[in-house]
């Protein structure tokens, strides 16, 4: 084995010591290891002021993360046996906690493989790469897919803004057997196809499983209102769950045919409602409409995507928590969550309690959720937390 | 109604109006309404600085936290009405996310009755006071409850360290009817027995119920050590969710006598091993006699009872979380909770991961947990968010 150093300047090894991965472009010493040598994914040895090995990493040269740690014993270079490797330790916790074939299989630097995330469907395996180094070795990404799980599918869904900023280039390709446009999976026991090929992210939200799961006992018997429903992870699982009622509400009609589609296949479309069009919109109309609802969910795609958008960001959340609030019945539940990894918890939960004041209601959290356990948190790197879900009750003062 | 006035001085009234529910003494215009003319626990109106009413609270002079407010509207005086009002709906609650009437029926501050904590088991209640205002009405409390409930016993296990602070003597007695030593409650389909007049707190911590439940995936045939066990809340209920051993460490005899009555009471009690003595001795005692765990479980009682021991405590923690994971197989899972509320939830988090470096491990967090919607949290009140609890998976790096 013989790959070049990427050598750190002094004190620059102590993140890294402390169970981070990611080098950032100022913490390298260019004067001895120049970055600008190096090409986009080519793997490296991390080595500390003192040339002492800290592990392997593949590096971005132009960004700032420019290198994250894959392995920590040097011998362990990114190939299809680590790869084999990490699928099955990746696999084993899944297997504990899923009895069905349907999670998250790899997350990213928690399954310690920076720049993969693969989700799984069944025999159908969707592949997100967003790193030059993973991005190297796509074929025996999917050659040790095809050694652990033969699957009857590999779809790589590699148009993600990650990639951008990476110089990637965005495309989605079957890279081994057939991928149809939907796959169907199983979640909590309620039945979905979700639409691999050209929905958002893999096409699906494994993240808010254990989240969708507490809806059981707040929906029964109830008139639910799901908001930002895209294909009714929410809303079909409430109704399934006993909710009288279900409406969804989401700008994408091919989303709210899903939806149909979904609740059918749980035999439960009779007690579907889908809305077309901007969610402030159509609370503003449900609003004049004197409609009410005994449980709302507000899943909003991410209102911050970048540091700099968490004033504005902030401000959204507070305006759709403040409206959504509106709709409820006198004592109501309000789901509020988040996947934007720039609004932090405590945010989240101020902006439900200004809200409650500015509507003079008393808001308690009865319950709050995180990711499933298919993605798991690294305690070193907070950015893979991301989800937050707030189950609140909503009270007259 | 002739209540008197307390007045804060200007800009003084933001906490309150903002959602919060105390008034620190240091915000109240004593010259305008003097603290020293209030009798402990007397009800009054709380009023901005301009004379506008805020709502009811009760007082506690002498404290830093001198009122508590129990109602924004000031019609509604802390009299049996009231209480009957709040049960109910803190009632229905409960019954919406519980089967079994076996929870925390009243979470002080969060119900809107600060002060008052009441757990329920079945037909027996149990409830602790802890502010002058609710011993006032502890009467009433207890013809609230026969009047909702009629309860087959209502002990007041007024004993808890909050009283003293507030100049109220510790007592323990039956209130109403009749209550046993022990009285039995089921949690996450487990039986159990615990010791209302002489265990910790009201004898059981309904506030882990969610967290235990979370065991079961990850302890099905597994080799399982329970650190400060009390009377067996996690330890019990693994093995009846599959464990194949259980490992039960306390200090007190009595405790684990309970251990082993409760895993009796469900068929488990050959599973179970119960060892006395101090967790660190027994930890170093196991360590040595190289024993070797898949799921080790530390839910120590808190640490940190003081903002000033916090440096001190979370070394404590430190010292007991790595020594848990020293204990681990492999592939082991430890499941690290806490129960100080001045432990903040990053805080252990750091420790895990300052703990598995040190160790050479790489840990992952699956689950994060809190307490059970039974003890709602107050989103203006940070106090009353008190439980964490981490699923980790730690693996060889």
């Amino acid at each position: 084995m013989n790959l070049p150093s990427l050598r750190l300047k002094s004190n620059s090894d102590r993140r890294l010591k402390g169970g981070h991965l990611w080098v950032f472009s100022n913490e390298v010493d260019i004067a001895q290891t120049p970055l600008t040598a190096l090409q986009a994914g080519q793997e490296v040895v991390i080595e500390t002021a003192q040339g002492k090995p800290l592990g392997l990493a593949t590096v971005s040269p132009n960004n700032l993360i420019c290198a994250r740690l894959h392995s920590r014993d040097t011998s362990h270079t990114l190939d299809k046996p680590l790869l084999v490797h990490r699928f099955k330790i990746a696999l084993s916790l899944r297997e504990k906690l899923f009895d069905k074939p349907f999670y998250r299989l790899v997350y990213g630097d928690s399954d310690l493989l920076p720049g993969l995330v693969i989700d799984r469907f069944g025999d159908y395996f969707v592949v997100q790469i967003s790193t030059p180094g993973m991005e190297q070795v796509r074929e025996a990404v999917v050659e040790a897919l095809a050694q652990v799980f033969r699957p009857a599918g590999v779809l790589f869904k590699n148009d993600n803004a990650a990639r951008t900023q990476e110089g990637l280039p965005p495309y989605v390709e079957v890279a081994h057997g057939d991928v149809p446009e939907r796959v169907e999976l199983e979640e909590n026991g309620v039945r979905f196809e979700a639409p691999v090929w050209y929905g958002q992210k893999t096409g699906w939200f494994y993240d808010h499983r254990m989240n969708r799961a507490r809806l059981a006992p707040y929906v029964d018997g109830k008139r639910v209102l799901d908001l930002y429903s895209y294909i009714g992870g929410w809303g079909v699982q409430a109704a399934v769950f006993g909710a009288s009622e279900v409406m969804c509400v989401d700008s994408s009609a091919p989303a709210l045919d899903l939806v149909e589609h979904n609740a059918q296949l749980n035999g439960v479309a009779e007690k579907m409602t889908v809305v077309e069009g901007d969610v402030m919109d159509a609370l503003r109309e449900l609003k004049s409409a004197g409609e009410k609802f005994d449980v709302v969910i507000a899943d909003p795609p991410a209102f911050i995507k970048k540091r700099k958008d968490v004033r504005n960001g902030e401000a959204a959340y507070r305006r759709l928590n403040e409206q959504a609030m509106r709709m409820l019945n006198k004592d109501g539940i309000l789901v509020s969550a988040s996947c934007s990894m720039h609004l932090a918890e405590d945010s989240l939960r101020d902006i439900l309690l200004a809200s409650s004041r500015h509507l003079d209601r008393h808001l308690v959290i009865a319950e709050r959720g995180f990711q499933g356990a298919d993605h798991p948190l690294h305690p070193a790197i907070p950015e893979t937390g991301y989800i937050k879900a707030y189950f609140c009750r909503v009270l007259p003062v």
